[in-house]
């Protein structure tokens, strides 16, 4: 039940892309626009059709706050992990009613619960644009004039698309920047909660299982996606098969994988492991201490800080694992045979050199700039609280809003205000205690890291110590209340102007401060490694052709693989668990937590048939992301449920290696078999999974 | 079940020894004589007495083919491991009763059937004989005739100490040398079978579990002593606790490990890194081909070879876990500053410096010699076939019992005698195709290593090909009957001279050549090491004082620990398992084999209660040779049986590593429930564990 969710707030400056070299086995996260049809039907001898690919498309789902699902019923039934819906279970949870720890069944469809602030998406359509991007960088001189030239116009192709289609439209970036698309979504925001299990059992194993497989985890939960007050009846769901995936049967995955760093140079994958991991790992490590300490306190302390903490520890376990790949030689020096390999190719012929020739010379002396301004970029920033970000987003936002579409700082843009102003009313609940102390810690720590003559750390401390400053800050504003937020918007420049709220003060004072930061950092690190990454992606094309598969870019990719163990310690991991397997784990450890069953797992036991099941692994190429994804087979028919990764699969943000790395899921049949034999829902299992 | 039977025909040329430099945690296989007893307090808070260990010591039983094993009634059960009695299976298994595979119960002790030629071990006294030893040595003048001078030494404490009491006396050399001492037995040949399981209940999961945590296996089988007709009453046995360990309890486990090579210098370990690792693995590797070839041809045949491969199997698992340890350069390091450690510490002390300083060096040199001779060891002998060598072993027999006692080969000692005949005279199956497709393949690669010009080549080949020969030899020999070996001893030299068995005329070629070769060694690196491998001993002792155990040598040792789980592969394994486990396992591979359960499981999964436990990990300090050790809690009760170790404790052979380092034990519970839920022996069941 690792944090699939993508974690783009803590990965900072990496803005990775591009394609892989030699596709292995059952690599590559691919677009529907480019699958890997001749691949599957060499290996599988199926063929996929325009109209199957179709299908699974549009009965896949984006988590716009960073995760996957799928449409699983003809009324509009979304399945996800328990732990990409974790932010609105803790949102909609209050201090009597915890629906994190105690689950939620609605017993009817008038019980079910609308999300407090959940976007989800589905992917219309999409259409290359290229040509018009590239034209507009290639008309400007120089590379921040490129790289302003190149936004705008993809604000413009946004506005014009919004504007014809009244879908969300994305322009994204591939390969590097060798291709942009348009990306278009139809968008649900009227989302009700139908169920979810406990989180001990979502979760069985917690911290330690995390990332791991053999697994026993029921990490799903059901929402219903509603239009005008009525269920939505979507024209593609997926069909249930309680059957799950025989061994070594070709299954495949949909979702919205967030990052990979496949195609970094060996100079951004050094900065990695040399600056930003350690910097990541030492501010995380550091947070859960905070959090561990506002948990003791009591049970409500304990139930406010259970997100974040668990976000944070997962982030950490991801973090090790992927910095121990950085820290292998092995694999350190096969991505410098790659580049090697892929630098004398283009060596070799003129043309190429010229146009490509100065790229990964140009990204090495942007990651030294890099380097120099990551201690400003890491710690000169609001951290910590989520919350405190708000105020310099509301800031932000009736100042750029004023400008035109194509001047605005990315996130500002004219198709991107929706999403931001549902993200900025949000009526989820603060908890202000708990945002104080970790603001306090950020800026704790960013004293330290800064000095107190730093100009953010000046603006924000105003002559204060970090925690007289976080209560003044955060215990002061009134900002919790979303109807103040709206009055703000709704206010514009002059109502920021004028506000005397402590975390708009505060956030207006450091507003120019930042604009510096990200501009010296546009003008030294992100123009030149943009203009240069398009090139590499280019060359890449140039040298290896198009049989490629761009890095994640938590746009929708189908992967595709087979169930099947691997070679685990010494042994073989088996390609799936059972419901024994989940009473066996529980008791080896005497039911001790994270390994404790919850009391109507235990009063069930007789019902459960304990050859069910549970979990199982298999080849498919995923990443954080993909948490909720769905594991159809050949006929289409849900299977599965992606919620992890093994901890062989870390690597993968580098390189996959198809021995041993593997997807996790949740088995089809233990979803149903759960709903019906545990939790008495028998009509939603029968919706999800008629009788025959 | 890992063959935890100490392995002393594949690991040549290594005499290991002496004592570890700093014992760290559970660290340690301790003599009797020297318990641990203040670290067990310190750490336990529990005080070891002389008759606390007493009551260990003699209920604790040595199987003289390599294995352990202990005392469980009063009426003289013997506990041990099924894969230590596979051997006497195999042997008492026909072509119509696979006792193997179908397991054996006697119904009343009537049936209970003779193992072949079973001997077992209870070590009765001893005491340190060091002095004598080493007088006899210094009276010599030069490496070699000290060497001949300490053999002959040793041979006539065990005449004299075998005549005095009658019973079996060993002297046994610890800390490499430093010390001896005479050990002395209560041997019991009278040993019946009482109850084994199903290999596959015994051994589940395989060779791919092999070695491995967690584990799901029944590897126990039961033995009776019995002495005049009558089963022993042993005044020690111990007494069945089925509740086993609780998690942390202190347990502690008695048996014999085989040999460990914690002690041996750099110069050892690059030889065994560099030579011996990996000609063993090579040659395990072709004979486990030549071994699925035969088995292939038919179900008879392949009940022949199981045995012999699973041993193979076992031991090519070992091998390839240990020499990954040998390539670790982090634990060549660890060796290399430990040696240097010691070597400083003797050099700022001009009086260890004179006595003990040349002997790294004189390894050094000596494992040069040891590298230049390691083919002609290795491959200029009879191997392959176990039977083929009992050739060898009637023409020295005869020859050498007729020389003072002092003087004769190793392994022809008055005291070593019985035992000797014992095996050479064991009416025990030989499978003469098999024995000959194991000769000719040896053969075969003999001549591939040697060349067709050596000397032990030409004498056994005589102008035919491997096969040929193989034929001719193993084919034409009559000694497959224990009557014609028998009235070739009683005959003595004449009848072995005038002999024209084709095995007989075979071993009497080789056997000068194989003197020659074996004299060779001695002077060049025996001697040399024996006499340097006592120094470093002696300065262990200086340096460091007495609170160091002895490298293992398959002589009785006290092992402390406790139950615990372990880091595993990201996550922890659990201190234990249950039958839920077992279940669990077999369908991730869907029953696929070596994952298959036997029906009379499937069909008795409803009587049993699968939350008892079935295996457990401790942190007691193991190796092969402990297979079938009691693991026994502080009342002396009989908590577990040990029969593996984790993949992560091969290492163990060479260094202890607490963190990670796990004995591997099925759980007293575990027995008595599978005897009674699924075998209906009751009787057996209520003998080991009398309801209360």
């Amino acid at each position: 039940m690792a944090m699939w969710l993508i974690r783009r707030t803590l990965i900072v400056g990496l803005v990775a892309a591009a394609l892989s070299v030699h596709p292995v086995a059952e690599e590559g996260m691919w677009t529907f626009d480019h699958p890997p049809t001749a691949a599957i039907q060499q290996r599988y001898g199926f063929t996929v059709t325009p109209e199957w690919l179709d299908h699974l498309r549009l009965a896949s789902v984006r988590f716009n706050d960073g995760g996957s699902g799928s449409f699983v019923s003809a009324d509009g039934l979304v399945l996800t992990n328990h732990h990409v819906a974790l932010g609105q279970l803790q949102k909609l949870s209050t201090e009597q009613k915890n629906y994190v720890a105690d689950g939620f069944a609605a017993p009817s469809r008038g019980d079910e619960m609308k999300a407090t602030d959940l976007e989800l998406n589905v992917l219309m359509s999409y259409e290359e644009v290229t040509p018009r991007v590239v034209a507009a960088a290639q008309r400007a001189s120089g590379a921040q004039a490129a790289l302003d030239a190149r936004r705008a116009e993809i604000a413009a192709i946004e506005k014009e698309s919004l504007d014809r289609t009244g879908l969300r439209s994305d322009v994204v970036t591939l390969y590097q920047g060798a291709q942009y698309w348009i990306y278009r979504y139809k968008k649900y925001t009227d989302v009700r909660l139908v169920f979810a299990p406990e989180q001990q059992m979502a979760f069985f194993g917690g911290d330690p299982d995390n990332f791991t497989y053999p697994r026993y985890d029921l990490d799903f939960a059901i929402f219903r996606v509603y239009d005008n007050g009525a269920p939505v009846h979507p024209e593609h769901y997926l069909k249930w098969n309680a059957r799950g995936a025989a061994e070594d049967e070709v299954v495949f995955v949909t979702g919205h994988p967030g990052s990979t760093d496949r195609n970094d140079t060996v100079a951004e994958l050094e900065t990695l492991r040399d600056v930003i991991y350690p910097a990541n790992i030492q501010v995380v490590k550091r947070r859960i201490g905070v959090l561990r300490q506002f948990a003791s306190a009591g049970n409500e302390q304990a139930r406010q800080a259970a997100d974040i903490t668990f976000s944070l520890e997962n982030a950490i376990k991801a973090y090790t694992g992927e910095y121990t790949g950085l820290l292998d030689q092995r694999i350190m020096a096969k991505k410098s045979a790659d580049e090697r390999a892929l630098r004398d190719a283009v060596g070799r012929n003129p043309e190429w050199q010229k146009a490509y020739g100065s790229a990964w010379d140009d990204i090495a002396r942007a990651e030294g700039a890099n380097r120099r301004l990551y201690k400003q970029q890491r710690f000169g920033q609001v951290r910590g609280s989520g919350f405190a970000g708000i105020g310099l987003a509301i800031v932000r936002y009736v100042t750029e809003v004023k400008k035109p579409d194509g001047q605005r700082l990315n996130g500002y843009h004219e198709a991107q205000l929706p999403s931001l102003q549902f993200s900025l009313l949000s009526p989820a609940p603060v908890y202000p205690a708990l945002e104080e102390a970790l603001f306090a810690d950020a800026m704790q720590e960013s004293l330290e890291e800064l000095g107190a003559d730093n100009a953010f750390v000046k603006a924000v401390l105003a002559g204060r110590t970090p925690k007289a400053a976080a209560a003044a800050i955060v215990g002061g504003t009134k900002l919790a209340d979303p109807a103040v937020r709206k009055q703000l918007l709704d206010g514009g420049e002059t109502a920021v102007r004028q506000s005397t709220d402590p975390l708009i003060v505060m956030s207006r004072a450091i507003d120019p401060i930042l604009r510096d930061i990200n501009k010296t950092v546009e003008t030294q690190v992100t123009s030149v490694e943009t203009a240069a990454r398009q090139k590499i992606g280019q060359a890449r094309f140039a040298v290896y052709g198009t049989s490629v598969y761009p890095d994640a870019t938590f746009t929708l990719r189908l992967s595709y693989g087979k169930a099947s163990g691997y070679p685990m310690n010494g042994t073989r991991a088996p390609y799936k668990t059972t419901f024994a397997g989940l009473f066996d784990r529980s008791a080896g450890f005497d039911g001790k937590p994270p390994f404790d069953l919850v009391p109507r797992f235990k009063d069930a036991r007789s019902k459960i048939d304990l050859s069910t099941p549970l979990d199982f692994v298999s080849t498919n190429d995923i990443i954080g992301g993909n948490s909720g994804s769905p594991v159809v087979n050949k006929a289409g028919e849900l299977v599965g449920l992606i919620f992890d990764g093994n901890i062989e699969s870390l690597v993968g943000r580098f390189v996959y290696d198809d021995t041993s790395n593997r997807a996790v899921a949740v088995h089809s049949g233990a979803i149903v078999h759960a709903l019906r034999a545990v939790y008495g829902a028998t009509a939603l299992a029968n919706e999800l999974d008629p009788p025959r």
